[in-house]
């Protein structure tokens, strides 16, 4: 890691998607390496997801060493049921980054490292980075910025189902429950479904599809359900809607499998 | 983990894809749990990898805690260049079944734990959770067995380019090299390719593609380069053909950006 004078290092560091053990020596090493940390509330998930954060800093990082800035997210007011504040999606990007600009000016040092804690693996539908660069585009304040990579919740279902992303020598498309919902995607027939409010598979039924479905993967409420999605759906439609009630919010995740046609 | 007397256990544990700090708390507790690594010669880069994963116990592990058991994978057999023995897809799983199946019975005591160690993150073109089904469906040994996550060179390539796999709300395509030759994939505009020895990209020269490569990834050989594929592609050519001739394999990836019609 650099350390010039007077230029502010942001690390942006995936945490694993529920297991405080998924976290990597890397990532172990640039918690200790920051001086604030910043925590952005989001959506009906924060509590329980902020004091997994906090958890993990205590549990590696020695006290008195850091400082927590928690901020909450703008994107929270989209959750909002019946809010009457709508803005459009660039909207948002821009008070975010407005947030984030006005955190790393006014909490982080010229000569601090800062670190952004991002949910499973930082590439995979997250906005830290696309912020981080509006942020640099605009020009009011200048820092350095590296990624550490992390188990993606994507990597977690796989690895539960004890099964691979693809299968030998084919491809796997990442894809939305959104799109989902517009069409099995062309061309792959493994297909990874994330951020699915309405269970997008259930279009699928009579299909041929398998399905490794896998709720709070990593942590203590993990719930898993894999089989002929005929079988599956209705398990896993009872179980989520069981599980979110409880809770009160839930994160599933997916990989529906289309049998070959050729055995 | 479970302890069942008289069960022979198997971790299969994704060790990240080239940076010895990718290895999750989670991968250094099932080291640590182990009593019989299977290290499996691969192709080309055998002797490098085979050090980092020894490197890595020594790391970990305490002495004279582990055994390790080394074998050569019948894969090898196919990168030999002009060799007279050329078995079908069929036969090379047969073949490394036989050789985990006897593994696993000659080396691994009953109630002992046994462990692959898996180059990236298991779930992508890799084979170990494929044959050890196959081993398990022979029925002459049983096992219990598990998957720890690790970071794949995919996530690892994005990461060090600071960017994310898929655009807001996009999907996201992880494919081959032969897969990619045979045309730009449908429905998506972020493509990453792997296991491409013959520079696959060069067919998408003047269609708006931004690359991001990256051979080595998060080893201290690790080369990087990114900007639209017209500029970038005969710099990756260049840098792909001196750094394999230097060392005598490479491994790169690639991340494929169309840039969108819509600005
Ligand atoms: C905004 S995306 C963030 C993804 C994250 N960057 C990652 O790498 O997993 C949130 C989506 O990830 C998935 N997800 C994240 N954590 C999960 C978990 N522990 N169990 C199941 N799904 C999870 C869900 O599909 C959820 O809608
Ligand atoms: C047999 S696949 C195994 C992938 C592995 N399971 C993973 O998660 O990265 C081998 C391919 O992975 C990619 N790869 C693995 N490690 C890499 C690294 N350190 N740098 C660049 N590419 C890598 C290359 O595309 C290579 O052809």
């Amino acid at each position: 890691m650099r350390q010039t004078r007077g230029v502010r290092e942001i690390h942006v560091i995936g945490i694993g998607a529920g297991d405080p053990d998924q976290l990597t020596l890397q990532a172990v090493k640039a918690l200790r390496n920051t001086d604030v940390f910043f925590i952005l509330d989001k959506g009906e998930a924060k509590a329980d997801l902020t004091r997994l954060r906090r958890d993990m800093l205590e549990a590696h990082v020695p006290e008195g060493t850091y400082r927590v800035v928690e901020a909450r997210d703008p994107e929270r007011d989209r959750s909002a049921g019946g809010a009457a504040y709508s803005p459009a999606v660039g909207d948002w990007r821009s008070a975010r980054a407005d947030l984030y600009e006005r955190m790393i000016i006014e909490e982080l040092g010229e000569e601090e490292t800062g670190a952004f804690l991002v949910w499973g693996d930082p590439s995979l539908y997250d906005s830290t980075l696309g912020i981080l660069e509006e942020v640099l585009e605009r020009g009011t304040v200048s820092f350095t910025h590296d990624v550490v990579p992390g188990i993606s919740s994507v990597s977690a279902l796989v690895a539960r189902h004890r099964t691979g992303l693809n299968r030998v020598a084919r491809p796997v498309q990442i894809t939305t429950g959104r799109r989902l919902a517009e069409g099995f995607p062309q061309g792959v027939d493994d297909v990874v479904v994330m951020l699915d409010a309405h269970q997008a598979f259930r279009a699928y039924a009579g299909q041929d599809v398998d399905i490794y479905w896998g709720a709070y993967i990593g942590t203590p409420d993990e719930i898993l359900v894999s089989g002929p999605l005929d079988e599956a759906a209705p398990r896993i439609e009872r179980l989520r809607a069981e599980a979110r009630e409880r809770k009160g919010w839930i994160m599933d995740t997916y990989l529906l499998r289309r049998r070959p046609a050729e055995g």
